[in-house]
């Protein structure tokens, strides 16, 4: 089965339900500032476990506390359910960490 | 002790003994590939702890293999001893990878 590109209008629908994240650059776009590097590395580190398990990577960058997350599909040329279902984990992550 | 920028002279040839990296927007900039999303994480997260113990760490980027690697000092407002020496410690990192 190919991995079907959202629609603008699906991925602003999903959007709803991810208020941290944005549209940019064709990409579901998120930047986090946590309290110092230790954090943002155990944030990250439980990201990358939980991507490699679902075999959906993100493209990210780090800067000390700073952290920045596009996500986007290769395979799709564009958003992809597994882009909304990743950033909802990645919430629930940063949900357990207490972050705000 | 103020941290000093090197001179362009100097980081030239400090780069002499970093075959790897270059010099690229005032910073020391080297790309990585690795075979899967898992080393390079492995990789990233040796580098991880040693920039943690040095107090000094990289601006860098990860997609699935790739791994991007920008260090300067802002507090030198440029290349200093620092960034030379962590690029030295990630190189050897490499090395014990086998890392080619």
């Amino acid at each position: 089965v190919a991995i079907e590109r959202k629609t603008r209008e699906q991925v602003q629908a999903g959007l709803k339900d991810l208020p941290g994240w944005t549209l940019k650059n064709e990409k579901l776009y998120r930047e986090l500032k946590f309290k110092n590097f230790v954090q943002a590395w155990g944030f990250m580190t439980q990201v990358a476990m939980l991507a490699e398990q679902m075999d959906h990577h993100p493209e990210w960058s780090n800067v000390y506390s700073r952290v920045e997350i596009n996500l986007t599909t290769h395979e799709a040329d564009g958003i992809s359910q597994r882009d909304l279902d990743l950033a909802g984990k990645i919430d629930q992550v940063l949900a357990r960490m207490d972050y705000s």
